[in-house]
């Protein structure tokens, strides 16, 4: 594949049940990922944008945690209903959703 | 954490022994995190640099692949003594190591 604009960073990260630092799986990442997938593939991004699963990206507390880059913009909180809204405006037209930023008390 | 200077993706894609697209789990890749993982404590760079392991990056042909933000300089058949290189002129000094990073004919 072609260099992408931009690469969008989904914690996946699995703790077990209780674990008192929480996961990004335990707060619904995976429904969250298979959405920037889908909407990925809804708008044929392929060329311009790709997705990434990754391990833990660090505020826990504060996940689901996307993390998009070149800009370097971490979100929180990312619910599945987030998604199209960061694809709207930031991975199309380059705008970060500042109202979906992670507080600087995390980062 | 304080967000760092520099995110190391390290791809940690795993496949089945022969698959046709091999993996960078199958070219070494394990290695090449634990080690990453290793200079940054031994230099202490918890503040400065974050490792974090990912999914598949996209060009499993070149891996083990391992993608340096800011700066979106893709390396390509890292192996483990090149970490070190890595540490020395890009995360510390700021200079990408032109001699492993990936062809324009992948990336």
């Amino acid at each position: 594949m072609p260099r992408p604009e931009r690469h969008v960073f989904v914690c996946t990260q699995s703790r077990p049940p209780g674990h008192p630092r929480t996961s990004c799986a335990e707060r619904g990442c995976a429904a969250v990922y298979e959405e920037f997938l889908w909407q990925m593939q809804q708008r044929n991004l392929f060329n311009r944008v790709q997705v990434v699963a990754t391990g833990c990206l660090g505020p826990c507390s504060e996940g689901p945690n996307v993390l998009v880059y070149p800009e370097g913009v971490m979100y929180a909180k990312v619910g599945r209903g987030d998604v199209a809204t960061i694809f709207d405006e930031h991975l199309e037209q380059g705008r970060p959703v500042q109202r979906l930023r992670m507080g600087a008390d995390f980062w």
